[in-house]
């Protein structure tokens, strides 16, 4: 997510969920400066996904397979009975299923909580995929052109030292081998 | 990479390579901002590694394990001699050895690139590794918590269709089942 303090840009990683035609971002960062901008915070939040690295016969033509949206508009801090909905959406994001296996947030957790909303008024989307275009006179040159695939990839859940013997894993996490490879798909 | 451009931040999605105490970035986007701003870009580079989804016991203490580093500086477009070493080395930064085995950018190639410097004046990185660290009377509720690790992974490398038959595959490549983990030990 990207904001703008006194003409200086930042940029912070986070993460979020959509609602109907808005996102939740968890954002502690960001809500320090909305504190001082009563009328909301121009943002700009950019998710990329990966899909591969094109490898050409030329330099110039080396690119990226990938997905990626830009979102602009104006974020506002989410209060009142929507924020502990906003931070549930955030964690079934995260994790589908998971926010009715653990502890909801009490009273204090939420107050320490932030999350900002932002509208999606103005969005542009970028997909590349597919081999790499050289130009034509490149295709007889003798190097190997191609893709390498990336794929982002769940590895076996480590349980934390302190869970009880025995604990059966997170319900949430139980297809955690086709997590990841479905979500890629999904295109989410 | 993000910029302002009127009060509204921009962030794009980009490559770059590191050389030294600056950042080469290949950003066509951020230049055209550039050409109207003779004194520089004020730039924010953000770049996140994520290594795991960190699930707590409580809702509040869920969390992600990662590396990120936040960059601040003013950006100059690169030029004359500096420019096809910077994409050079912003080709072997995404996989190394590449540069020598494609043809280089020609004069036509090279004007229609843009390649930013930005000096590593400003940083600060943020790591977290390790189990959920939840809320001590949390730890006797019964759900599970630990960390699903993630990974990016490579797949096998995708010949071009219009490929000679029986073209080696790319001698940078040769090594592609380690690549991705390497880099992810190393921390780049």
């Amino acid at each position: 997510m990207g904001f703008v303090v006194e003409e200086q840009p930042y940029v912070v990683p986070t993460i979020h969920a959509r609602h109907g035609d808005q996102l939740y971002i968890h954002g502690s960062v960001a809500s320090r400066m909305l504190k001082s901008l009563r009328g909301g915070l121009r943002a700009c939040v950019t998710v990329t996904l990966l899909d591969g690295l094109v490898l050409a016969r030329s330099a110039f033509h080396h690119s990226m397979n990938y997905r990626s949206v830009i979102i602009l508009g104006t974020a506002r801090e989410v209060s009142g009975a929507e924020k502990p909905e906003a931070l549930r959406r955030v964690v079934e994001r995260v994790l589908a299923g998971r926010s009715e296996e653990v502890r909801g947030p009490n009273a204090k957790e939420l107050r320490a909580s932030t999350v900002l909303a932002l509208p999606i008024e103005e969005a542009s989307a970028k997909i590349r995929t597919g081999p790499p275009l050289d130009a034509e006179a490149d295709y007889a040159l003798p190097y190997w052109a191609g893709v390498l695939p990336l794929r982002m990839m769940a590895a076996e859940p480590v349980p934390d030292p302190r869970l009880s013997a025995g604990r059966p894993l997170s319900a949430a996490l139980s297809g955690w081998r086709d997590l990841l490879a479905q979500r890629a798909r999904r295109g989410d």
